[in-house]
């Protein structure tokens, strides 16, 4: 398990499933395209969701639970909704040996269901807000399929939440994007661009789709969650209309944002380095392992036990008896990312020390037992703030202005992938055509615009946004 | 909303579905046979959840994540167990517009995929025991539903474990059925009897099936939660050997147990009465709501957000400040199966007190503040001990010895549903015969045995064990 891995400068996509398969993340089933979330893999995710989960309850947010499947008549009733949608759903057509009346497809997002259930609830301003969310699975029929980056089946969370006014939702529609940015910033210690998509690349229905977009090692983009505002566009399709104070019958407005086990693919693509996965330690299943040296010697074994029962209040700690040599399990738990390693032996123990190792930097320190729990603190915390910093650092070496078409390309030949920052006349038409000569594509006009110059990087007519461009997961 | 409910004694079956939509636990959706489970009953989902969890993650088991497709031929690889599921699955036979080279049906329970993975992922002796859990929503396509009690689509957990050896495979069976009666017993406060399931009535593909089973209001049945013993059957299937100490190959013994949703239906019917829902204190959402009484007088609304803040440290905490009469939230909170109400109003206020009411018994008591949340604690376990109680009373007084075919009928004529104890022979034939001439099914072989007498109740030859004789839910 833990031979070499294949570096990042030498196969980067390898690199990535090397640490997929041997930090034990992931294994791949006979269903194509769908994965097996292995104990660490799904370990990382309770995390991610729980969470996650304080953060929208904290926000005013219910847990609900929606059927998988929809019907292919509750599918169509929004236009835009199902053009996007119906080419890559799994549809199911028997059940047992008899054939349904009417197909249903595996849910690949569950608007139109919310919305048949808001439509049922929804009769009075005193019904609303309704802000609620579900943890599920969802299917879309991909062709080509990444551990974790795309996938048939994924896990994922999406909020449904419908307003009385157009104002209040969009001001939801924020306010859930902050809380995933600020959820990269501070849990996943990945720095990120808030912005909105353009609209050839917003959701199926929607009126905004904002985004979160963060910065990979390797120069692409990860759009690492989307929230989106609905205008009053899916209440008319299924009717959800409400009297309001003045007994008027107003159509609800509505949002919908989400985020998927693709964080755990950008966690790996933030942090990783050549040993293997880097985790941020507030989703890191294991904070600190400890690894008894000479353990067969008088009381390491012993001491070893007793530093695991002190740390166990305050961390998620895992203490390594097996018969494994020390150095075969310190490359062991630098694969799988476990930020501290405690290594503990008989002269550490004659003076009353003990020996932590950070996983990001390998800096080693000898720590006196009575400042244990303090020092691991420290520790963690400088990691979480030093990943974080070399993901900023990352994002912004890898990111450039450009002026014109020809620059751009110029700059991806010499500099390699990144995000580009140009102006932009808002034409889909430019879009286009900087995607086609370039082969980056949009990934969000940012909230914080700058003014390169004022003219559009492709037809130089004035410009009407800054838009940041890229390649991406 | 707080409209009266059908009463039990009316018409069981609906007072059971007006809990169900009144107290706001489920709705239904234009999917037949599928649930919406809304906010409140999700949130005792949740509790269960976290709950049963942490039982499991303090026996050893780790949470992973399968696909939710199993291909055709993969589920066909065990012969009984497709030939039980086969009939009651939901196939995906379209990806997109393209027809699937071989049909994927949903999983309606996941033993095929964890044997999968388990041939890939155990070699040796080392790589045992594995003690895998997965929390996941599974399908299979019922005739008739109810709400919580039978649906198309369900919520579950299901461990898979395999082993080195029968013994350490059965002590697994044997033991998470004991974690599922204590579950029962002690947090939802729901007796069960522990025992084995008739060879016609065990899992498709299982060795031996274990069961709880416990008694609901009307004197039905209900299965609450299972444990199946494989032996090597399906690892002899699925070729999951490994080498063991001497470097010898051989089949792993597996197990699988599961929950569901339907717990939530038990616990409606073990403690629901004509007011509508008794919850459990530790599955409540809401513990204690606060209930402000004659709220527009001074210094009422202050109090009780102060008395808010005071237990939520504690307790699962609802201060309801709406507009709505005391009168009409107490009738809502009863619906809703709130263990405590706390009402404070002028009043107790300068009497430096509170009210304290009991759901399950309506008992009031008045309560300095001084001392509050020492006495909703003791409220809080007297209600989980008596509702307990109460349930015991119903089961015991619900189950009857009878030593013949005609003695059944008889009592279950003149005493109504319940549990018939009687003696077997161990045929199936008998067993058959029973059922249809008196209506009621083997429930299951209790743990513990009593010698009512030494004939079959059917056909009067010598008697192996001990049944208890049900209908179910």
């Amino acid at each position: 398990m833990v031979e070499e891995i294949t570096s990042m400068e030498e196969d980067f996509a390898k690199w990535y499933t090397d640490i997929v398969k041997k930090a034990e993340l992931l294994d791949y089933s006979s269903v194509k395209g769908c994965m097996v979330i292995k104990p660490y893999g799904y370990a990382v995710w309770e995390n991610i969701k729980s969470l996650l989960d304080s953060r929208f309850k904290a926000t005013g947010h219910e847990n609900v639970y929606m059927p998988m499947f929809i019907p292919e008549s509750l599918l169509q009733k929004e236009k835009d909704h199902v053009e996007g949608f119906a080419p890559e759903v799994a549809w199911v057509t028997h059940g047992g040996s008899e054939p349904l009346s009417e197909r249903l497809c595996v849910r690949p997002t569950s608007e139109t269901l919310f919305c048949e259930h808001y439509a049922n609830v929804i009769q009075s301003y005193r019904d609303l807000p309704k802000l609620y969310n579900q943890w599920c699975s969802v299917v879309r029929w991909e062709k080509t399929t990444r551990p974790f980056l795309r996938s048939r089946e994924f896990l994922w969370q999406e909020g449904h939440t419908a307003h009385a006014c157009a104002q209040e939702a969009i001001a939801e529609t924020e306010k859930m994007l902050d809380v995933y940015a600020d959820f990269c910033e501070d849990v996943l210690c990945m720095p990120v661009i808030k912005g909105k998509k353009t609209e050839s690349d917003k959701f199926a229905g929607a009126v905004a789709t904002y985004a979160i977009e963060a910065m990979m090692h390797d120069g692409k983009a990860l759009q690492a969650g989307t929230s989106h505002y609905f205008g009053d566009g899916f209440a008319r399709a299924f009717d959800i209309k409400f009297s309001d104070k003045n007994n008027e019958l107003k159509y609800v407005h509505q949002t919908s944002w989400g985020v998927t086990t693709r964080l755990i693919g950008a966690i790996i693509m933030s942090h990783g380095d050549d040993n293997g996965l880097v985790l941020p330690p507030d989703v890191a299943p294991v904070q600190i392992v400890i690894i008894p040296v000479a353990a067969h010697k008088e009381g390491v074994a012993e001491k070893a036990a007793e530093l695991k029962a002190r740390l166990e209040s305050r961390f998620r700690v895992k203490l390594d008896v097996s018969d494994n040599s020390p150095g075969w399990k310190f490359a062991e738990y630098e694969m799988k990312g476990v930020p501290i390693r405690l290594e503990i032996g008989p002269r550490d123990i004659a003076d009353s020390r003990c020996v932590l190792v950070r996983r990001d930097t390998g800096e080693k320190s000898f720590v006196p037992l009575d400042r244990l729990e303090a020092e691991a603190e420290r520790l963690l915390g400088e990691l979480a703030e030093s990943i974080y910093e070399k993901a900023l650092a990352n994002l912004k070496n890898r990111t450039y202005s450009c002026a014109s078409v020809d620059e751009i390309i110029k700059t991806l030949c010499e500099k390699g992938d990144g995000f580009i920052k140009a102006m932009w006349c808002g034409d889909e038409a430019c879009e286009d055509e900087v995607k086609e000569k370039t082969g980056v594509s949009s990934r969000c006009i940012p909230f914080e615009q700058e003014d390169l110059c004022d003219k559009c990087v492709c037809c130089g007519k004035p410009a009407k946004h800054m838009l940041y461009w890229g390649k991406a997961y």
